[in-house]
């Protein structure tokens, strides 16, 4: 019998896999000769039996080592955040340069959007002229010089991930602890890290709709980084709406220049600076998260986090003066329409994944991995839960590239929002930190 | 989320699929639309939280629906037999004709051996002339002309079973009583049967070692092929020493002729008796077994089964008067050598699997299923168990084709034969009946 077939055939009746054979199962996910049905009858036996702790760390190492693992050499600690996505959520735009600014190093690989939730590379995109598909020498270079870079993953990181993710797609398999904390670790810590800050949403915009699963993913992730070495902390926010008071590319890019600029609180900056606090002191850069946090608002305020992001932006080919002048660079929808409301009353809640749905509908993202995005269209203005708007007031304003497409955004859009006579409960941002 | 992603989220959560999932599942499976990905995780997702009782008829019926299904109007029942495969198992060679000649057809779609059993196709073929491999009308023809004949099944039959059964191989996932027994009947059933008999056999040289195994197994197959409509009775058989005297292609050839000539008592007659009287009586052309096993012994001391075999070759490609003289035409080895016992004593256990093991080595069979095989090879004259043999007595022949071939097959005949001063316990052939 192969070793993929034993590996198998253990994993049926519940037996936990050695190390090596997980070694052995994911260099053979990356050089092609375990096979497609291979992958998937293993996707589906680790959901249905699970790999325990030790298992899901030897997974996440194994697929981290299918590939090229980075190894720096800098005058900073080598850091970076990962968010599970939701909605508005264009933090990754403000938290790289802010941590540049603070003495760090960032070079991070990102994705692109899929499902309702958008891509950190899609937004970037957005600003004429910016790469993200640099080659290996480029990357440490932007890296050096900006202290972080923005990039797609080349072919050779985690290639093992690649193939078992497009298999999980398939199998009904995307809904494992196991698997999903060796996919975002694996790529994670193949840029060779020093230290990680995970953002794991929960709410109605967010993939773990209850807490509970937000927790327990939070767990798994902190300890199994943990276990490989990387230090790592993960808070639980909340997602039950837009982080950014816009959806869609260059609508949060230019979200994102405003909060670098100083020009917008809410609770883009808010999140951004509880996970560059508790990154910076988990990395050791500072006592705590509450002096973390500081450092992180004093980058912003002081224009650092925004000089960084021009020269990342310059970097990787974007145009000099853009965080001047964001507007004059970043495309506009020919249709742009404003949603009022029906009635007075109070926002109450957000129908999260109808409305990333209505963006993508517009062209802001994908339904399938081979669409292209359309970077001018999305939401802006969207008024934050709790607001009180009078009858005829604005909810939010659509972009978007034809009349009729506006027209459907705002039934989608009207069915999504909750607008009610009563004030809702305010909630915290931050639910809880896991480390 | 397409139907097959749904139906895998289903079964990973324990859910019992709908028929008409299984149907566009195994539709799926035989046109392509299934990935192997799919496929894989659906076996793996089967092993670990079965089907039940429903989910496993509507499997093999949506299996066997997934190609043609053959229907005939013949003057009698239409009747199979299915082994689970053992040692010097040739039955389908007495068998099959010897049914013929009681006044059944016989459309035996059969397999070729893999793993250390033998296959009925591989043997037929150690006939010269004979083919295996007739297109539709010829196989109708044959059957109508002589009453039985032996074929591989045509791409068509049960597509669904072909794509699954390759990729369980690679994903360790043979072993499910659920998909094993899909896998058996939906082959069988396409062939439009009015009954069936099964013969599950346990012991050293069968898949299923232990009884308990055996019943579970024959349970299963006999439940679902009544509840697909077709009346089915399974024997649980001994496989602790080679059914027929031999093994090998030609050999047992050679000995199931014997048998149907009359000159040979013992297991194999015994257990072709059996299953040829079970399996008359459940399609109601015998009252009981007894009487249906009587008429076997009839058929086959009469000539009349032999006579069916005659004619079945003949029809088959085969050389006429191949009955008459079989070792005219059988290829023979060019290295005979007999392995002799080294010391007095009783013949008492035979390790089966490694006795055939040592045959595939010899090149009777296959290790990977792209090999061919040489019919010529194998073992001859085996002592049964219980046989006392004294120092210098012959303990069988091995026929190779090298003499470096048969030495390393005398050392695996005297690793797996077990020969003791003491008398092994007699024990019975057939352990029960499952209708």
């Amino acid at each position: 019998m192969s070793d993929t077939r034993a590996l198998l055939a253990g994993l049926r009746e519940g037996a936990v896999p050695s190390a090596d054979a997980l070694s052995a199962f994911a260099a053979g996910l990356a050089d092609g000769s375990v096979s497609d049905a291979q992958a998937g009858a293993f996707a589906m036996a680790v959901c249905q039996r699970g790999l325990g702790e030790a298992g899901r760390v030897a997974l996440t190492q194994a697929m981290t080592a299918s590939g090229k693992v980075l190894r720096w050499d800098l005058s900073g600690p080598v850091l970076d955040k990962h968010s599970t996505g939701g909605l508005g959520d264009c933090v990754s735009l403000v938290l790289a340069p802010a941590l540049a600014a603070c003495g760090a190093f960032v070079p991070m690989i990102s994705g692109r959007g899929l499902g309702h939730t958008g891509g950190t590379l899609d937004k970037l995109e957005a600003v004429p002229g910016v790469s993200v598909t640099l080659d290996e020498a480029r990357f440490r270079a932007v890296v050096d010089e900006a202290g972080c870079a923005i990039v797609s993953a080349s072919p050779d990181i985690a290639p093992a991930d690649k193939r078992l993710y497009a298999v999980r797609d398939v199998t009904g398999t995307v809904e494992s602890l196991d698997l999903i904390t060796a996919s975002i670790l694996s790529k994670k810590l193949a840029a060779g890290l020093d230290g990680l800050v995970l953002d794991v949403k929960t709410g109605s915009g967010a993939f773990m709709k209850t807490e509970g699963e937000a927790r327990a993913l939070a767990e798994a992730l902190v300890e199994t980084a943990k276990a490989a070495g990387c230090p790592t902390t993960a808070l639980i926010t909340d997602m039950s709406q837009p982080l950014a008071p816009a959806m869609g590319n260059a609508l949060e890019v230019a979200e994102a220049v405003a909060v670098l600029r100083g020009d917008r609180a809410g609770l883009l900056l808010e999140v951004s600076v509880a996970l560059g606090g508790a990154l910076l002191a988990s990395a050791g850069l500072e006592a705590d998260a509450k002096a973390g946090a500081q450092r992180i608002r004093d980058a912003i305020s002081s224009g650092a986090a925004a000089e960084r992001f021009a020269r990342m932006l310059a970097a990787q080919g974007g145009p000099l003066g853009f965080v001047e002048a964001p507007v004059r660079y970043l495309p506009e929808a020919p249709v742009i329409h404003e949603v009022t409301a029906q009635q007075e009353g109070y926002v109450t809640a957000f129908a999260g994944q109808s409305l990333g749905l209505a963006t993508v509908a517009l062209g802001a993202g994908r339904k399938v991995e081979s669409d292209s995005v359309n970077p001018a269209v999305g939401f802006s203005d969207i008024v934050p839960l709790g607001t009180k708007v009078a009858k005829g007031q604005p909810l939010m304003r659509i972009h978007a590239a034809r009349e009729a497409q506006a027209a459907e955004a705002e039934t989608a859009v009207r069915a999504a929002i909750t607008h009610t006579p009563l004030a809702p409960e305010p909630r915290p941002l931050v639910l809880a930190e896991v480390r």
